[in-house]
């Protein structure tokens, strides 16, 4: 299985522009494609990544501001369009329902596929998608509208084949799938071979925490320490943190602290204003605190590691 | 004043594209700025248009499919963040005020400029807005849903100065407003010169009329006679005459036989299917019954005379 990948489709805050297209992104993590947000003019962005529509059955809605959700109800409507059959998971706040099918009812287009809605409104983090490779819970913000950031958690995998010791113990194929399942096999030879003997440990687990929109809020450390990719939010440089407190968003260095804090691997910075013509300051910012630092852009794609 | 101006910003069904932008124009008449319908990324091509966003003070939406209208809502938002203090005029079919009021809610976005619902219903043709120098009426339209075009009438005006003979009346120009509105003038020798004299007939006032999304219907006809520019939609070619009949659209060719019978002056094609890569079949097809035909681009505008 390959290393989860994160992919920008937009990066900044409020009103899209040519250039400067509203939040959205792509997870791929353990065979899912996650989408995360979703702002006006999202699906073109998806096909310009060559994203595969049908590969999205879960997606992540963080508050009800219009450059974070515009976009859903075209895309669930290319959906119809494209004769999707497969049911569609839409996790975001409260009112997120009545929205899309308000819209769906007055233009006569429900879909032949079925969505189930998770409306949130818990302002504690929980759990809102598992399965046996990974885990989904919410990481409650802070904003003028309720907010959640949203933490993917890679679960323990199996132990990966040692093939060369394998072959050295002359284990046939067919053990192998036990083996990595940490059960003792037999040989041709019929001795017993150790788990260990032909397989190394899992992969580490990796983690992906997305906090946006939010005001500098130090209490979500515990819940993302260690993660592997943090993207924070970063509205505006130090020199406007007035307006971070009047608009409840966060500068680059605040967004720098809490990976310091949370000893993140890797801090992703987004959610720039459009006021900014030199985005370098931000990266700059945030490297005053914290080492490993990117800054969004449309397209790109990060490998989580 | 000069002629009435058409910018296509978008013209095709269905999904948005990189390359296909749905429903969206903007039409310069007296003074005025209009916006017919919203497709997703609407914004975005009124930037490239360099369009005075702040000139837009009324929006017609003829029908509630996505292709039409989703990017209304984040217009309305970004007129709110550009701090817009005028009122705003929406007509649209019934409905539009429940789906922008229900997302400006959720989102506590209330703009601070008053929005102007005129929600439609009638089955009759209506005047939905009119002042001295123009009126707008609603060409009722068939299609799965309900649909108006929008006819979009010059009134006529004041005659026009001839300023050459003026001068050689030796009219002052003090009379020269009085002159254009009929009223005979004296001039500096103390002499009656009829309003005749030194004035021009008025321009013939120009007519619009746009009718999106649509099944064939003829009898459009006798309410467009004469229109100086005719958009209609021709989602399809002959060959999927089928597809029409199922989906309420019409052919290129039925498009021509409109304008044909109207006896418009031009006729604009759009609302293509994506479907077809090669859009001068549309062309060639409505030229079989009419001469004067365009075809639909993003960013191409048309001088209405």
């Amino acid at each position: 299985m390959h290393n989860p990948r994160l992919t920008i489709l937009g990066c900044f805050s409020a009103s899209p522009k040519a250039n400067a297209h509203p939040t959205a992104q792509l997870l791929e993590m353990k065979g899912h494609l996650f989408l995360i947000d979703c702002g006006e003019g999202t699906q073109i962005r998806m096909r310009q990544q060559k994203a595969k529509f049908s590969r999205i059955n879960h997606i992540f809605i963080s508050h009800l501001h219009g450059d974070h959700f515009f976009g859903l109800i075209g895309l669930i409507s290319t959906f119809g369009l494209m004769n999707r059959q497969q049911d569609l998971h839409v996790y975001g706040p409260n009112g997120i329902k009545e929205i899309i099918q308000l819209q769906l009812k007055l233009s006569k287009s429900y879909t032949q596929y079925q969505i189930h809605f998770h409306e949130l409104e818990s302002l504690a983090p929980q759990i809102i998608f598992e399965d046996e490779k990974l885990s989904v819970e919410t990481i409650p913000l802070h904003h003028r509208v309720y907010t959640n950031g949203f933490l993917f958690k890679e679960k323990i995998g199996e132990r990966k084949l040692d093939f060369e010791a394998a072959k050295n113990h002359k284990v046939s194929h067919t053990y192998f799938s036990l083996a990595k399942r940490k059960k003792d096999v037999v040989n041709l030879d019929g001795k017993t071979i150790a788990y260990q003997q032909i397989t190394l440990p899992p992969d580490e687990p990796k983690t992906y925490a997305f906090c946006s929109d939010t005001s500098f809020k130090p209490d979500i450390v515990h819940q993302i320490k260690n993660v592997n990719l943090l993207y924070h939010e970063s509205t505006f440089l130090e020199e406007h943190e007035d307006l971070c407190f009047k608009t409840k968003h966060a500068t680059a260095k605040q967004a720098g602290i809490i990976a310091q804090k949370a000893k993140a691997k890797h801090l992703v910075l987004g959610h720039f204003s459009v006021r900014y013509r030199n985005l370098e300051k931000f990266k700059l910012e945030a490297e005053e605190v914290f080492s490993n630092v990117t800054l969004a852009k449309s397209g790109l794609t990060i490998s989580i590691n």
